[in-house]
């Protein structure tokens, strides 16, 4: 091992030979002291060497620049006594004051509470939203985070370290990690009725990077419209967007999407959300499910964005769709609602015709998912522990979905409850005409976060809230909730 | 923790309760374990339970289902029964036998050895490298595997998740984990001259990633062509033409890339390796430094890859182009020779121009990498590992390097060597005419993969072959460099 045989004092920060790229050819004779103490001082200076910071031990530089350690000693020696470094006996020498810079780093750009609602939602309005300051978070679309298996995280990762290859850490399959190819296609076997095989999976950097493979394939395949569902996720409708696709409106109704008006619409391909549509929740009802099917065998091409199937409550699983229908749909899933979002990894499944294409898409994206976290979560698929892990959180989940719903009786009398029968999040429409934008500017204010039903909107229609529950604790929720029906009857009091 | 409390009879895959998507409802009453069985059959028989998988735990299923224990024990004794299933006691019940399956699945492509080699090397070539089987492997682009740190890699993940504040496992800032920006930052002022904030930073995967980025923001700002170095890296020129940009070609001798050519081919950027130049290992003179810093200041773009920087032996560390050129340069690193390339981490740094163009490329190519690896090599970075590890290898690709250079004095005295001083890998040319390609195709024959020089030359040129030590043994080295000087004379024989 690389990191076993060194002591302490050539612990933490020791730089490499590269040090400052010092070229000690440039030193005079018998002035190497005083050429090192002054480009140590300059990469003080300019902050190449910021405050805090270690340096290499004498005896390791002195090594790398082939001096003697006198030379190194002296140089910092000089410094100690300027005040700009300060010895730590055997934790280092580190620099402890350096002159002000010569330019402020430009800081992370502040948002103002307010500003996140003030314009249409831009592609970074995920951002804004993610660094607003707020006590409550109830944005939809992550799972209880607080549930997250590192234990059995670090596990698998000790193990897959201790089992690995080497020559597996080079450069790998674009596909994925066969281990890892494996282990979906037997999860989506069990658990979504869908009958793959490892061969046909790819492993990609979640359902972001999934629907922009699928976008840049269908494009080149022809397809310049994606229909999408109205209301339907905002994020996904920027996504497809943003790769060159026009993505028309397709109203959602109490069954789902409206197949007649997808139709009539002439669109050659749909992105749907079929087990638990966002944010609606409704499930695509039996017969909406064959025409929809209908629909694709005469040409149509269905994107399935499978986000957060596994998380159900009181109703019985619902099959994906590609498991009907593989050779007219691409599938996407990812752990983000199964895990955690941070992890960045899901699969897609694609019709044969595409396959070759999204593989050469992937490559071009980036070579392959990286290869440790795919083993890990293989281990954590095939030992059982992501489903102890799930049935873990459904508890949890269906604990704080309750403590929503009786929030919402007290303190939102006038809203409807849809989609909670499964899922991370819930819809609440208003029957009162108010702008939902504003009613989520008002929270924020009191320093809850939700997300208007309007940004997953195309065309205008009830005012409402999405609300995740998943991810925070049944007081928290209260609480938010009743800093909800605040902001509404706040709300409603100023313009009446 | 999820996966603390349950029992080994509740342990390795055991589904969630979407186990098989069962719906009792469909069941008729009085008869749900001859359904329940039925069902099983099923799912065994169409490859959805494969043999070896392991059931739910009766008493689990029955839960999930709503129905008594006893329903579920009596349809896993009547599979038994049949041979379908078999009971191991606490192990649970596992499948033991199915019939055949309806359709065999597609095998993983075959990669016959000579096929590599028999067209020109289209988008997948380096797959089919890799897929082609050989003893011993000298493909340039990766340092010493053997050595990868995976105690320290283990412990840092162990301290991160123990650190990790619960909500960051969400969704991320875009442009990467602030912890890994800065100490990318920390360490380009270090090892590479380039002062950065980490505010400039933004974490991608890997240089591919990298090269697609820039090509994507290049083109909308109306940069058609980037032009490369001939030689140049396949790879990269493969990226950029994938990602819609001209690659045209611009010589390098010995003093790397000719500026007067790049100036009379017109291109509005260029792709330069100033370092190392790959494959030739050339370092950008001081001269031709200060040609294109001019070519650049006068409105040229450079695109700098700053690829195996670190790796060097036996010449005074080389500044990066960025350092000196910051408005002009499109920076990128990675890990993938610091590390590994599985790891599929690197960074960039842009002019200010560039920058929020490049955030929202990142953004829609996969929302930002992935966390915890971001972390963890944050934190190998800051505590020294990182650079306790590059004097380990440094140390070991040495020894390799002057092995290699030994085998070809022995066995390939025709050959000259090139590049050698620095990086993995080195490359050879050779006075006499022949295509280097069938030697390359030769030696794999003899079970040694190695790149021919062709591969990175758009025009034609010298034979020869590029040819990493940094991964293999000496000893392996050394055999390899034999079969190679047995392969080029039998070569030569057979065309004489």
């Amino acid at each position: 091992m690389a990191d076993s045989s060194t002591g302490p004092a050539d612990g933490p920060m020791t730089p490499g030979a590269d040090f400052l790229q010092l070229r000690i050819e440039e030193a005079p004779a018998g002035g190497r002291s005083d050429w090192l103490a002054e480009r140590l001082r300059h990469a003080i200076a300019d902050g190449r060497l910021p405050v805090g910071s270690r340096l290499p031990a004498t005896r390791s530089l002195a090594a790398d620049l082939g001096v003697s350690r006198g030379v190194v000693t002296e140089a910092y020696q000089r410094l100690i006594e300027e005040g700009r470094l300060a010895g730590r006996g055997r934790a280092g020498t580190v620099v402890v004051a350096a002159p002000p810079p010569a330019r402020n780093p430009a800081p992370v750009r502040p948002v103002p509470a307010g500003a996140v609602f003030a314009a249409p939602p831009g592609g970074d309005v995920f951002d804004a939203v993610r660094a607003a300051p707020a006590r409550i978070d109830l944005s939809p679309g992550v799972p209880d985070l607080a549930a997250f298996p590192r234990t059995a995280l670090l596990r698998a990762e000790r193990a897959v370290l201790a089992d690995l290859p080497t020559a597996e850490l080079g450069y790998g399959d674009p596909r994925g990690a066969p281990a890892l190819r494996r282990a979906v296609a037997d999860r989506l076997a069990r658990t979504r009725g869908i009958r793959a095989d490892p061969d046909e999976v790819i492993i990609v950097a979640g359902t972001a990077q999934a629907l922009g493979l699928f976008a840049q394939v269908l494009r080149d395949d022809g397809i310049g419209a994606v229909a999408v569902e109205d209301p339907g996720s905002l994020g996904a409708r920027q996504h497809l967007r943003h790769w060159g696709l026009r993505t028309p409106p397709v109203p959602v109704d109490s069954a789902g999407i409206r197949v007649d008006d997808l139709r009539s619409q002439g669109a050659p391909a749909v992105l749907v959300t079929p087990a638990h549509q966002f944010p609606t929740g409704v499930v695509l009802g039996g017969d909406r499910r064959r025409r929809l099917t209908d629909w694709a065998r005469e040409g149509g091409l269905v994107l399935e964005d499978d986000y957060d199937a596994e998380h159900r409550y009181d109703r019985p699983p619902v099959p994906a769709l590609r498991s009907m229908l593989p050779d007219r749909v691409c599938y996407a899933g990812s752990v983000s609602k199964l895990l955690a979002p941070a992890l960045r990894v899901g699969w897609i499944l694609a019709p044969a015709a595409y396959r070759d294409a999204l593989v050469e898409a992937k490559r071009y994206a980036d070579l392959g998912n990286a290869l440790v976290p795919q083993l890990v979560l293989a281990r954590l698929m095939e030992s059982g522990a992501m489903d102890r892990h799930l049935r873990l959180v459904r508890r949890r989940h269906r604990i704080r979905r309750d403590a929503m719903i009786e929030a919402i009786g007290t303190h939102l009398p006038g809203a409807t409850v849809h989609g909670a029968a499964a899922g991370l999040h819930l819809l609440i429409t208003f029957a009162d005409r108010f702008a939902d934008i504003e009613l989520a500017a008002e929270a924020l204010a009191r320093g809850v976060k939700v997300q208007p039903l309007s940004w997953h909107r195309v065309r205008p229609g009830r005012p409402g809230l999405v609300l995740g529950y998943a991810a925070s604790r049944p007081t928290d929720i209260a609480e938010g909730v009743t800093a909800l029906g605040e902001a509404l009857r706040d709300l409603l009091r100023g313009r009446a």
